[in-house]
């Protein structure tokens, strides 16, 4: 095992009738609200109307940040941090899925700043006293809620980029599940491969060889990202699939399944991060059309790591390690195409002309996160495995 | 799944050569430090002198409380508290296993009140304000380190109780796996038994009946402990094997594996804390006495739980489900006879004529412990299935 600093302060509110709490846990921090929000779905299924009057009961002022899109775009935290300076906001309270949190995450680090967000995506600058953040989630799929990252699309360079900062950690987040049944079954799925795809990275990029407790937690993790993402899907309204899958997808990226993995890569995110800058798919569409052929890569290299996920994740038992391997990479494919996500690049319609844009858009990404064993040839190979 | 508030906002430094930290993370809540420590065994393999000097480098001035004991006795909380006041002392740094860092705890609570520390384990009274707490792992098996639990006997009047506050987790916790390398195996057994109780006593009286997340993660814990306490044994300068074993106990109490089982009891630390007080045995020793009675009482009221444990943690498929079920407990008492830890009271040398009085002494911590279900009736034939 590596040494490992693991500190993860975010205090998780998790079950039925938590939004009410939202306004204590908020106004905790500051009476000035800056709420961020997306395209108005929660409008429509009552959560905005909970979050506003909790906020009010407990006497906040509230200035409003809607319309975040999926894949959350640079132009748009801009505004927010204008909104919040105009206000003299003293805390954000995010209210959706990953995107909005995300950047809303953004929109802390960059109010009390003088320079351009991006600064902090770029690496060129360091976060310092953020606002404080507080969060009411809705999509069961980026661990946003609890951890310290986010990621946002420059919509002028069309480059998505990500960081972490241990500032940014949600001092609150509020998980009902409830609050995830109206999601439908495409971006239910979506969500789901999206934990799956948090674990996988951590899985199958670490060089340690012996982290027997984080594999045990992880392949765990995948088992009920893929069983309560099934029950949901035949039954939306089902309170503990949904409870399930939402506390799965935030266990998958809180920082608990990476440490003592010493350095992890996030190439399948690395790669699909292109994808969505470039065609705006939705985040974990993109990955499950990486995922498979990013995998069939790799299992040559790790054979026996690859057959130990075959064999706790799918009860692959038979064959040569090679084979079992192999039957881990299509064990999953097969479910992703059971949960009607996408396994390739042709069935996101991106074309084999597309290519080398994607590996060039790709590359530069590997480069601020530092993977120097990503090369855009590389990156090309995998991509034509994807198609 | 229940609703629950998770929040364990303690910062771990886990690996190699992570103790000379031990001064930065303490003095950054006040120079004045209290020092304790139990009965001199780190000042035999070093680690004494590594904390010191790494206090002194940051100037700290340290006050010394020695001699906590296993199983560590209120007197003896006491005096700390004592030396605590007379000193000032700002921040309290325990180096040690569970026992030091429970003493130190409740010295921690107790400083800042003019009552006795007790009516904190009685329940008469609630934390406020606690002195922070720093600390050094040297033993792999309670959790304290990154819980806010804490379990001292009373030695004047016998009980052996428990509680915990949310202000008693510790600031800081460095674990460098090394620092168990001189733990004997007898210990280093314990210590396993001592996690894979605290995962039992969740797995087995929760009433909720779809935790499929948690199960994971408690099995996969249980496995670990298992596996790593075996490779320690066998090799016990396994730097690896010693981090896995470090890793799973601190897991396995610090609010994650119970997070959405709803309420839970811990029947086998109430009866083994009366077999404690009476005889002192290790807490470990103590518990795997207890844990094969106790699950052999219990197997028959919940088959298929019994059944999903003997099959996960012990690959045992075979028979109906009720003789899967004790296929798994037998399995578990074969294990604690390999790693030659007492499986009954009568291995404590525990004559049946003192079952009544263990009876009468557990069912006091019930009371405390709200254990509505546990008549000294109900303990009794526990302590005789025991034997």
């Amino acid at each position: 095992m590596q040494n490992f600093v693991f500190h993860n302060p975010t205090k998780i509110l998790f079950g039925k009738n938590t939004v009410p709490s939202i306004g204590n846990e908020t106004v905790a921090f500051g009476n000035k609200v800056l709420l961020v929000y997306g395209n108005g779905s929660i409008k429509h299924n009552g959560i905005y109307d909970q979050v506003i009057q909790s906020l009010q009961d407990v006497g906040a002022t509230i200035s409003e940040h809607a319309g975040v899109q999926s894949n959350p775009i640079l132009s748009h935290v801009h505004q927010g941090i204008k909104i919040a300076k105009e206000n003299s906001c003293e805390v954000v309270c995010a209210v959706g899925g990953g995107s909005v949190i995300d950047e809303a995450k953004a929109i802390c680090a960059g109010v009390p700043v003088q320079h351009d967000v991006w600064k902090f995506f770029t690496g060129k600058k360091s976060v310092k006293n953020p606002l404080p953040l507080t969060t009411v989630l809705t999509l069961a799929a980026s661990g946003s809620e609890m951890n310290s990252g986010m990621v946002v699309t420059n919509d002028a360079t069309l480059q998505k980029f990500g960081f972490a900062n241990k500032h940014l950690f949600p001092k609150t987040s509020i998980l009902d599940p409830a609050c995830t049944f109206s999601v439908p079954a495409d971006y239910t799925a979506y969500g789901a491969i999206d934990a799956v795809a948090h674990v996988l990275e951590f899985y199958f990029t670490t060089t340690e060889p012996y982290t027997p407790v984080q594999d045990r937690l992880m392949e765990g993790l995948v088992i009920n990202a893929i069983e309560s993402c099934n029950r949901v899907l035949e039954d939306p309204f089902n309170y503990s699939a949904r409870a399930a899958l939402m506390w799965t997808a935030t266990l998958a990226l809180n920082g608990l399944t990476g440490a003592g993995l010493g350095k992890i890569g996030f190439p399948m995110h690395m790669i699909e991060h292109s994808l969505s800058a470039f065609y705006n798919v939705p985040h974990g569409a993109g990955l499950s059309a990486v995922i498979p052929g990013w995998m069939r890569t790799q299992v040559k290299l790790h054979p026996k790591r690859f057959a130990q996920f075959a064999e706790r994740v799918f009860n692959k038992y038979e064959g040569t390690v090679g084979e079992t391997a192999y039957q881990g990479v299509a064990a999953l494919t097969a479910w992703f195409e059971e949960v009607k996500a996408p396994t390739s690049l042709t069935s996101l319609k991106v074309p084999d002309s597309d290519i080398p844009g994607i590996a060039e858009n790709a590359m530069a990404l590997a480069k601020v996160w530092r993977m120097r064993d990503y090369s855009e040839e590389k990156i090309t190979e995998i991509l034509l495995e994807c198609r």
